[in-house]
């Protein structure tokens, strides 16, 4: 990253911090972007130009946990498939565990605001398209189309399962083992239904 | 049903159908609320009273087929955990494949206009919500929170996959086989990653 990129990215997420820090202080509705311009000592024409809006400004972090998975996906060796994804998994969630505070607090917007559950929607929509892109491209078969959109749905609602019941249960256990816990409940429940006796409990 | 809820049902229905219509035809921002009214022989007050915003009348037969699961559910014998989610999933995709066009047509319209697209994550939060809350009760342990948070997860992502997946592909599988052979591709899969090696293909 060049020193002008560096400069710009923390411009970035110095706006997205102070924002979030108003909407968690005064209410996602009762905040402009007048006051966080100000109170990010910026011009409002900087900000909008980094974040055409709000719900951009509340999600920024998940969305920048989310901008390089492809790219990470890509240089990825050629693993077996449930492996890749479990590695997946855990590197957004360990991301997501650095910023406790803020994951909470944006789950909590998206709970109480539409505008911001559909924007969370739609990263996750988007995160979806890209995991099975890749895995279309590792899958065999002649067409694993199917195979690779369930795989990455159920990766990525396995993610967002995990980010709600953290943000919901903060003094339960922390993501990254709630995510271990929850791949071997997942993967034992699947054994089961799929007749894997020796898996059962 | 009585006769009057019954008059209801079906004047809900005929509103809905006809607003998918113009909207299939015309666009959805390009059909007013007023030209819905008119073609469906109501007035608007009528109108809004069963619908109030264009995107719950686009999504008026997803609703339709999620709002009495809950019931559902806890009408259910007790069967094995993963038995219950299978019925259900192939409960709503069998109400689905009545209507193969407006299921399209739906998926379309939630494709091209966010707010379409937000309404219809919304009811796919609301019914994991439900699954969840039907498979704490009916799960062991004394804190099942986060294995039915992840089960239902995983279930209404697959309804949902499979719903996109059959809209994109409609010269594929209809929905009700897809959705055989996609628990099995999950099952196998995790069956797989969980080290059952005679589940291999």
């Amino acid at each position: 990253m060049g020193l002008r990129e560096l400069k710009r990215a923390r411009t970035r997420r110095l706006i997205a911090d102070t924002a979030v820090e108003l909407f968690s202080e005064h209410g996602f509705s009762r905040t402009t972007v007048e006051q966080i311009a100000e109170a990010a000592e910026v011009g409002p024409t900087t900000l909008y130009r980094y974040f055409p809006t709000k719900e951009a400004l509340v999600l920024e972090f998940f969305e920048d946990c989310f901008v390089d998975i492809g790219t990470w996906l890509r240089e990825q060796p050629h693993v077996a498939v449930p492996e890749l994804l479990r590695a997946l998994v855990e590197r957004v969630l360990r991301e997501m565990e650095g910023r406790p505070d803020r994951v909470r607090v944006t789950i909590e917007l998206a709970a109480r605001t539409p505008s911001i559950s559909a924007y969370l929607s739609e990263l996750n929509n988007r995160l979806r398209n890209t995991v099975a892109d890749e895995l279309v491209r590792r899958l065999p078969g002649s067409d694993p189309r199917l195979t690779a959109a369930l795989m990455a749905g159920a990766t990525v609602s396995t993610i967002d399962v995990v980010l709600r019941f953290w943000s919901e249960n903060p003094d339960h256990l922390r993501p990254l083992p709630l995510v271990r816990q929850a791949m071997t409940l997942l993967e034992r429940f699947s054994a089961e239904s799929a007749g894997c006796s020796e898996q059962r409990p």
